[in-house]
């Protein structure tokens, strides 16, 4: 089974592909979609469109887990990350992948048990529970694992 | 001069066709798109998408006018109408319309000259500004035809 994670936002979308095997989980690939802040939210939002596309178009995953807002968090912040979430669902609803949210304090409860866990703690957990060649250093592309991670945790019984 | 208002939400998108013909703004259609609130945010953007691109095809506005959104409104309706607002510019940028933005309180400021208008002062001075046969009733509708009429207000002299 292949799963995208996805940490929405108009300036960083964080991806990670993670393949099921047997006993393991393997991150195949991670990366970051970055768009230029001197660009309009219109344009920012198309290249995110398309790039999103590309790594669909390249990876084939079967499910899609992102990250889902609440709404206790700055609003200032949470309009160009919902906005950065409506076009990402639409392309993935586009492609027939199913989705699966998370919210953050869910995230964290489900990979570590403990919905206040600290950054550190979730990359602890997120290093011990795949394998990878090299892991990703930006927040971004780590959280996308750990919202990929939570996905297999609630779904597949030896996640 | 042909331009396209929308009042973007996950629920209704209303919008409208201004046009300009020598002292007079002719509204040419209206109308809204809404969707199921039964299906998922995924599937009802999708919708949006699909809907606002048949839109454009029919009318081929050369610029679009759109409410922007402000940060003291409602959170938990913010999320819905960021994620709406998403799709929607990422349609208007695919197909190469310039998007020109607004926020309640300037439509009505540059509308009635009064940022705190109510809704029936700038639905009046909608029905006074253009020719139509018949208004729309759905507030959403007026709504868009109040954006685009003043993208109309701060681009042409005798509007």
């Amino acid at each position: 089974m292949r799963i995208l994670g996805i940490d929405p936002g108009l300036a960083i979308v964080g991806y990670s592909i993670l393949d099921t095997d047997k006993d393991d989980i393997i991150l195949s690939a991670s990366g970051s979609i970055q768009t230029d802040k001197n660009k309009s939210d219109s344009k920012r939002l198309l290249e995110i469109e398309l790039d999103l596309q590309t790594i669909i178009d390249k990876y084939k995953p079967e499910v899609a887990a992102i990250e889902k807002l609440f709404y206790f968090r700055n609003q200032k912040t949470v309009i160009p990350v919902a906005e950065a979430r409506g076009i990402i669902l639409a392309v993935l609803e586009r492609n027939n992948i199913p989705i699966f949210e998370y919210t953050p304090i869910e995230v964290k409860q489900i990979i570590t048990g403990y919905g206040r866990a600290t950054k550190d703690e979730v990359a602890k957990i997120v290093e011990m529970s795949v394998k990878y060649n090299k892991l990703p250093k930006l927040d971004d592309t780590l959280d996308s694992i750990a919202i990929a991670l939570c996905y297999l945790r609630n779904n597949l019984r030896n996640a």
